[in-house]
């Protein structure tokens, strides 16, 4: 349904419950870059209304996810610092065409495949917290799916309104080939995008 | 209460009346670019944990403002479009000291010296529009008021945890009546912060 050409390798899940505490601080970094990609956008297609009136909600979403994160870490020890983020959002948006309308339309169906994975993986931390009695990770990790699902089809829907359901379909299974291939070999830090 | 140095011209609010589309487009473009400013100060002190609670539910409420702007454009026939935006920002922010913490100290007094500024306009424009039987958007820039003090505040408290009271209510003076400077002369656009 998510339209993701591979689901995530099996050693991503038990590395990724094995450091808890970056997959965490990563996580809040990671809403903290959706929210500012949506605003970004918001930004340079201002006049388009449709965009900007589907962003703008989005983007605040985004931030809410953000404070809820963060909300968690001081029971854990945890303080939001820096990260090296995963090389996956620069890798994957490096398949975006440079020239208008083609940006457009890759820059969208790049953040739905972010959004895409975002929710495979946090239903699979969702199950693995859960068997690892975890339950308030569980249950906030479940909690999110809905909210990343939605935006996959927001930033889909975005780009079917522009280049219709064809085309759309055609890029995105292109594009989901390569974010797989970003995706194929582990990277160098246990990240959500790792 | 909110340390403006002047009030505002009396031509502007006349000048507002008589622009009121360039107004209400105006002030989306600044409830969006008061969501980004507060982002991007997010990204650049992530690791002051008060000041990334602060501001993330603060760009949350000034994207909720934009979107509210936005619903009032289509019944009077408008349109989000790009707008030169006034000087004022850029010229307001030309204060602020290159190296920190002074940098931090003055780009928190610039953001609370606009929300200021925004909020006393605001309620010019609110007696204005309710004159001019505009109750509509009267009511929508009453509505305002006390989140743009609040604003106002919540950028005051954050200097004031790291500069202490006295050095921020010296620096929020000088800053005020550079603010004060600026608006002196007339802008060449009707704008909110002209």
């Amino acid at each position: 349904m998510l339209h993701l050409a591979a689901p995530t390798r099996a050693d991503w899940l038990p590395q990724a419950l094995a450091a808890l505490p970056a997959i965490l601080v990563d996580h809040a970094h990671c809403e903290k870059k959706a929210a500012s990609t949506a605003m970004n956008l918001i930004f340079r297609y201002v006049d388009q209304p449709d965009l900007v009136a589907a962003l703008s909600p989005l983007a605040r979403e985004e931030l809410e996810h953000f404070e809820q994160v963060l909300a968690l870490l001081p029971a854990r020890g945890l303080a939001l610092q820096r990260l090296e983020p995963a090389p996956y959002a620069a890798r994957l948006h490096a398949a975006v065409r440079k020239d208008e309308p083609q940006r457009l339309l890759d820059t969208l169906l790049c953040c739905a495949l972010i959004e895409a994975r975002s929710c495979e993986r946090m239903k699979l931390l969702a199950e693995g917290l859960a068997e690892a009695e975890e339950a308030e990770l569980a249950a906030f990790y479940r909690s999110l799916l809905a909210s990343e699902a939605r935006h996959f089809s927001t930033y889909t829907d975005l780009a079917a309104a522009r280049f219709g359901r064809a085309e759309t379909m055609a890029r995105l299974e292109a594009l989901a080939a390569h974010e797989a291939a970003v995706l194929a070999t582990p990277g160098p830090e246990p990240r959500l995008h790792a």
